[in-house]
């Protein structure tokens, strides 16, 4: 077999800027929500109680890929990252590998780069302000893209002030409370969602709410009571309502899939956003497999226009 | 994150023997059917008409696999390979990422082992000749994998008899026909499964067959007349009802559950295997992401041991 490029967590953030990300994941929904790409259900494999591992296909654009990538939220304490993994890309017209990209970097910036394309989609006109509940990786690199997108000041917010005051330094944004961050327009919280960080008595018109941390059954960074007062969205229904921040409101039949718009039908004019300029949206965020074929196929690209550096090996 | 190992296809060929792939695979077998060994089912992206990407996880022995693999029926023309990928090799109690492995090397080298399993555990105690139908990569890895168990000498056939004549003469046995492989006592098809190779009037007292080539709904190296005259085995009957050699025999109502015996509970002396030296035995194997666990954790004890080169990247 030829030589194949591996790309490491350096390599593809430096290959894809937060603006392209935007981009590249605006157009992913499209073409799923177009049926032009496709995407089997991701499986996950446990190895509880320390985390999971899940396995994520999808296919669009002659690129197949799989995404094998962790959850091990224990790692926090021990200095290794919560999420690790590997893409595997491959050539959907003969299955030959294409290449190998490190999972961390590209699941950062794609659910980065969602929380940008949500806030412009189903945020008011003139939101402005961004709170971020949660300094991690993931939430700085979703503070970067909403920055990117024009989005701040914001304010930082995390139970590790040192993480929250790098993260504002950083961006020119400022620390504060969980209240200052949840009194902005456009709230990202990336929290590992074991309890609630937003509650009813939270909420304010006009503002939007991109919830990205709860990922698996019996988490949520919302509480039922909140989530029924607002208009909801999702990246798909499936993971939401399952693994996702709709689940709680979905079990306590709360809420039902004819209220939850997916964000691939807002994209494509198929359904409306927001319908009020006073009204709430949250979006919940699972995060889909055709997001991170998206940012793979930035990464091909910028490695044949020779603007990103490679390792090679042969399988 | 640190350097991690990645094992080409030759490097794994080198660190792992057909004798040691053949005690890897029953003890994986061993393992799963102790509940040791975890497997969720896994995922089919079809890429039709040219091909289809599964999704294999599987986790044991504190390590955890994905095997991204293909296969590309068509590539036989192309000179392309039908079967390629990457298993990817993470720690289980962390979720650090291991190993980067060929899966093409693997595949074969796996599938080869469970034929020889299954030839020692079903096929009558003194069955010494072997049959070989379909001398492809797959299945001269199978041919090794007997003739490392002491099955032979035996008798190879491929409709390309240049293919047939390679591999007999590697391992000094003969190219015959279609028929003078079936009269053999253990009689190992690896076809791509579009047409029955073994039909019912092909059987003989004592035979054994492995059947490792049907792998997917429609394909049968057997017709179900066959099937139903043979004492059934199976590596997994999920897999093997839905999309294996024993599907259309289930489709048409000819056998049920209760007739076909996993080769892991004879194994473990949970099920009895052949109960008469005249009676024929077919195993259907369908290929468990347990066989990629069991020598992706030989390869890594071979480089452990100093035994295997490997290239080395960082994500």
């Amino acid at each position: 077999m030829p030589e194949i490029p591996v790309f490491s967590h350096d390599a593809v953030l430096s290959a894809v800027s937060p603006e392209e990300a935007i981009e590249r994941v605006r157009h992913a929904f499209v073409e799923y929500a177009s049926g032009e790409w496709t995407m089997p259900p991701k499986v996950y494999l446990d190895a509880y109680p320390a985390g999971d591992f899940r396995a994520m296909p999808a296919k669009g654009a002659g690129v197949a890929i799989l995404k094998w990538v962790t959850s091990f939220p224990g790692n926090a304490g021990s200095g290794l990252p919560v999420v690790m993994g590997v893409i595997c890309v491959s050539s959907a017209s003969d299955g030959e590998p294409l290449a190998l990209i490190d999972a961390r970097a590209i699941t950062a910036l794609r659910t980065g780069a969602v929380s940008a394309v949500a806030a412009q989609e189903l945020g008011p006109e003139d939101a402005r302000s961004v709170g971020i509940v949660g300094c991690g990786f993931n939430g700085a690199w979703a503070a970067r893209c909403l920055a990117a997108a024009e989005f701040g000041p914001g304010v930082c917010f995390d139970r590790d002030a040192e993480a929250a005051g790098l993260l504002a330094g950083e961006l020119g944004w400022e620390a504060g409370s969980r209240e200052d961050a949840l009194a902005c327009d456009v709230v990202t919280c990336v929290t590992p969602g074991h309890e609630p960080v937003v509650r009813a008595a939270d909420l304010h018109p006009r503002m939007h709410l991109n919830m990205l941390g709860a990922d698996g059954p019996g988490k949520a960074e919302a509480d039922v009571e909140a989530v029924t007062q607002c208009r909801l969205f999702c990246d798909e229904w499936a993971q939401a309502a399952h693994g996702g921040e709709l689940t709680g409101a979905v079990e306590a039949a709360a809420i039902t899939r004819q209220q939850v718009t997916d964000l691939g039908a807002v994209l494509t004019g198929a359904a409306p956003g927001r319908a009020k300029a006073e009204e709430i949206t949250l979006f919940d965020s699972t995060g889909l497999a055709i997001q991170d074929l998206a940012l793979s196929i930035a990464v091909l690209e910028a490695h044949r226009a020779g603007t990103v550096k490679a390792q090679l090996v042969r399988l």
